[in-house]
């Protein structure tokens, strides 16, 4: 290839990349969210980038989102097995607990931490190549309706660990809207939850154009519909409110109930952040209970941060085992990113370095390194410069790079090793044996 | 889609996938491996999976190995961009530093651990995707010298830190070969060293009969050839052994040199474990000093487990700058593969969680849950179980994945709780406020 230029070199559009200083700060939630996970139980797994193409879209996604991969310079049609890569972390998932049933043990409960890629038309909150943060507890037969409120305090004790504050967790149930529609007499549900879920983005007037064009419902049953997608309360009211719109269906009143229960087991830490919220419907989705929508209250237009709710059968297209389960899904690039364009993460660190060993001369080098295996030995971070160029260019370097403290060793023996406090610019003598950047 | 059968979820061939106590595993060593890195100041970086197909060519690599992507259903000249899964995490660096060249400080230290994918054939230690561990220092003009044997520590410490015991690390200097070449008046050292790079492969007889065929070159100067090629010593007497050799060319001497300075600089860790083999050539790669490669002294027929060299300019391919650098990568996922297959691996535990609480009955799960609030704001890790069924059960729960604790809630106020350690059998009245799994 010839030389490019370096204005060439252009970023590849949905393919985010960070800058280290960047990458430190995003390291730093995922670490955060890791050590969420994990003290609540959940063990990792992994799966791989790619899965069998009729694997992607046994969950009724037929899509031009799907990215395939094959080799370059063969033709697609000699190469087996369809490849596609995954574009979220659920449906493998599923796949995983199908093929390797035997092997687990139940009630399993698992994060993943991976990226997912969808051949969408980049924009802003929207990439082609993202991580998604995923939890998911299945059972066998039955799982406690309890965990659904579990799922939702974890999910923001990990938000609050990574410094998320302005969010509001909106929750419903599926049996809700069914129940209601079905207690309205209208069978064709799916459909309509479809139109339904586009609420967000086509307003009530788009719902009710869509509503009345696609099902042919009179003004007043739309009318009906749209008042129970209205209720939106931070506590229990959400019941009142239903029963006022006077509509009775057993599905309605389980899932109310269910809701309730839901609520009920989140107010310690709700501040009027969870919102019972009958409007939201994840209409492509394949809950059955509870669902889970997450927004950034300054950033409403992002879309939701996290998602989830609770299904009844997660492997049910791939083997024949009742498995319910319930999970949320973080989109950490979508809101890191968003974070990061906003100036509201910190980015003075380029790396995590704790110590800058200064080389004051050649001749000290092997003085210097030695000093590195000693902090580093108790536990530091410690970068040894590579030369022994002038003092100020090393200060500057340790300075733009956000390491905290230099250290000096003595320019001869017999005199003292010295710190400097980066922050503060104070320096003073040290021991390496037992200085401490907390002292 | 149908539902299928168990058995007719097959693996992928060559994409790797762990069940929970392999990952978590997998995930300790790549804790160890980042925790080492770190230690020495070296930053984090990822780059997207994705390249353009031209950058991934840049180096020479004209190749069916690449996998590229494309959106299904959609004409793949359609797609603007052509873009191919990596194959390594140097190009994507080279490309990176090049991009970002203003806005990065040097010199530049980063370590990169991330998946990467090949559309070979799989076999043993061989896989389609797979992690590499990556090590770069890199800085403007000049690197100093010592730094080639800081890396060879850096990641012997990182092998060690793993588990990794039996391996040789062996080392040589890319000036040595090509100036005994061109000091026998060989010219074309570019073929010639392609061909010797095959030495393991094919064996003298195999490299012979190629040089023969190829550059038609007579049997004496051949033996010349594979004479120095047979030079392995784990200290300095390569320099008297070449020099027995009788071949004297400026760059031979320069390259002697440097591989004489990098051996003294690791002879306080060799053990006889480093080794100066002067038939290492990595032929296909850009080194242009110390080359390095490491092998499982138990299993040699897996390749090599690490490689790397210095190079003089990097970013040659992208930008006009001179950027020396040295860097290693460790191909995780082939040594955690075969140590797995080898059973040298303990996967006991299946989750990192320290400690299940279980519950009695339905009426003390509440209490339960604040056991494990209380026990994970001290810093543990805790699984409340799922519902209240028999004890026996959740102790077989626990036993099953490998959590070390379960502590019993009292049955009633007023009496106590309880811890049995599972791997002693022995159980215990205990606080939550103070107990320690170390007591």
């Amino acid at each position: 290839m010839e030389k490019r230029e370096l204005t060439k070199l252009n970023a590849i559009g949905g393919f985010p990349e960070w800058l280290p200083e960047e990458r430190h700060a995003e390291l730093q939630w995922m670490d955060a969210i890791r050590s969420v996970f994990e003290s609540h139980g959940f063990c990792n797994i992994e799966t791989p980038s790619v899965e069998e193409v009729d694997v992607l879209i046994s969950k009724g996604e037929t899509d031009k989102e799907i990215y395939g991969i094959s080799r370059l310079f063969e033709d697609r049609e000699q190469s087996g097995q369809r490849l596609g890569l995954h574009y979220d972390l659920t449906v493998p998932f599923a796949r995983y607990v199908a093929q390797h049933y035997g092997k687990l043990d139940f009630p399993f409960r698992r994060y993943q931490i991976q990226r997912v890629w969808r051949g969408e038309r980049p924009q802003e909150g929207r990439f082609r190549e993202f991580y998604q943060c995923d939890i998911d507890i299945i059972e066998n037969e039955k799982l406690p309706l309890h965990l659904d409120a579990q799922m939702v305090l974890i999910v923001i004790e990990a938000l609050e660990k990574i410094g998320i504050a302005g969010f509001r967790f909106h929750v419903s149930n599926r049996k809700i809207l069914e129940g209601y529609l079905l207690g309205l007499g209208i069978t064709d549900t799916q459909e309509v939850i479809r139109v339904l879920d586009k609420l967000g983005k086509i307003g009530e007037r788009g719902v009710k154009e869509m509503l009345m064009s696609s099902s042919g419902m009179d003004e007043g049953l739309i009318e009906k519909l749209l008042a129970i997608s209205r209720i939106a309360v931070p506590d229990a009211t959400f019941l009142e409110k239903v029963a006022a719109l006077g509509v009775r269906n057993p599905q309605l009143d389980e899932g109310l109930s269910e809701l309730a229960q839901l609520m009920e087991g989140v107010k310690h830490v709700s501040q009027g952040r969870i919102i019972a919220d009958l409007s939201i419907a994840r209409g492509f989705d394949y809950y059955t209970g509870s669902i889970y929508e997450v927004q950034l209250v300054d950033f409403p237009k992002l879309g939701s941060i996290c998602s989830g709710g609770r299904y009844e059968n997660l492997t049910g297209a791939f083997i024949n085992r009742r498995l319910p389960g319930v999970g949320i899904s973080i989109g950490l690039t979508r809101v890191f990113s968003k974070y990061l364009k906003e100036g509201l993460i910190k980015t003075s660190r380029k790396c995590p370095t704790d110590v800058l060993v200064a080389v004051p001369s050649d001749s000290r080098r092997v003085l210097a390194t030695e000093i590195g295996d000693r902090l580093r030995a108790r536990g530091m971070k410690v970068e040894v410069y590579i030369n022994s160029r002038g003092i100020s260019d090393q200060l500057k370097y340790a300075s733009k790079k956000g390491i905290p403290f230099v250290w000096f060793p003595p320019f001869e023996d017999g005199l003292s090793h010295e710190v400097k406090d980066m922050r503060t610019g104070t320096q003073a003598k040290a021991d390496p044996e037992n200085w401490s950047a907390l002292t």
